[in-house]
């Protein structure tokens, strides 16, 4: 059930890919991480854990994902806000074909102008990724389960 | 001195479960990571640093840990409280028989309903692992050494 | 373009150690991870982002960081305050010579006494270590760009 060690370290790796273009951009490339034919979903963990599919973000393609990097281009580009991922405590199991199912915990600190930084988003996310034909793990499907009760204003960006 | 890198996936891997089983459960199978006779002390770091053996924790038994699994089920299961852990950095050194003495780090951000979520609690973990006669890494020794100078009135959730 | 795994592994053990000084010291021994000829800057991201060199620390030899180490032990060491970090999202690319290229996720705890455990500062490094002639990994240059657009008046400590 123990990842072996590089398969470990191929995941850090995607994730530490992941983390870095929703941080530090450029964040048009983040939807290449995704198969064409995906799943994106924000969910709340108050409905996650009573097995309601409701999401509060859904996305079914990587054009769709493509479609929500533009709306946070033109929406929110101009102010001076950023985020930091932390991802950790990755834990993962081998599926057929190469890919893996995938725990992680998050957490998201966003630093405002003239503020101290605070904790946007926590929680975790539990993702499926496969191996392309050329041989890259991608997400083939993504569930972001925040613990946050309150739904964060800028949800429109990638969490 | 440093670890062979299947030495830290597999530690990896036994910190991974040990924040999932805290933030997600079931808690119930926390207790399963510690050997039979085991010690569970958390320490305010303040104590530590000058040698002062004083816990405000103390388990010297995998029961003991499974009775304070009971009154933590019976006393907040029914709040709307979420917890997430990040354990990082985690550094080992080999011990005799197949263990590992560790630390790592650790925070332990706190969801409450309609608030932003917070800081509970930030230190280390001082641990020693051994290999159980199955090939498995158990917790022989957890020292949770706390920064916060407050004693979190949650203290009896397990960190 | 990823890592092996024991590249990533030893690394991660780099990084760790770095934490640990930092955390729990003793921070006379920090200086020693780097060259004795290196680069060590504090920069805001907005001044990186916008390709400023102006960086809020410059310090360009062990020598240096020995004497910003002695700062910090004659003015904050009777506070009790405690820093915790944690790094994550380690990525990193082979140089030549058997360095790395490394970026990654970085916040600091701050721990005042009485009060809630609160996040100082967040952002990232982008470091360069070098491989010294008895094969241990050391930074050559180290960049903390910092998202925080205040500067915190605890900027003497190292981050």
């Amino acid at each position: 059930m123990t990842l072996a060690a590089d398969e470990r370290a191929e995941l850090e790796d995607v994730y530490a890919r992941y983390a870095e273009l929703l941080d530090d951009g450029p964040l048009a490339e983040w939807p290449a991480l995704f198969e064409e034919e995906c799943l994106y979903l924000v969910i709340p963990r108050e409905n996650y854990d009573q097995g309601l599919p409701l999401a509060i973000m859904r996305c079914e393609s990587r054009g769709m994902l493509e479609d929500r990097v533009r709306a946070v281009q033109e929406t929110i580009m101009h102010e001076p806000r950023h985020l930091r991922h932390h991802i950790t405590n990755v834990r993962g199991l081998r599926t057929e074909g190469g890919g893996f199912s995938v725990t992680a915990n998050y957490s998201i600190i966003e630093v405002l102008q003239d503020e101290l930084p605070r904790i946007l988003s926590v929680g975790r996310y539990l993702d499926v990724l496969s191996r392309s034909p050329t041989g890259k793990l991608m997400f083939a499907e993504k569930r972001v389960v925040f613990d946050s009760v309150l739904v964060p204003n800028t949800i429109v960006y990638p969490l």
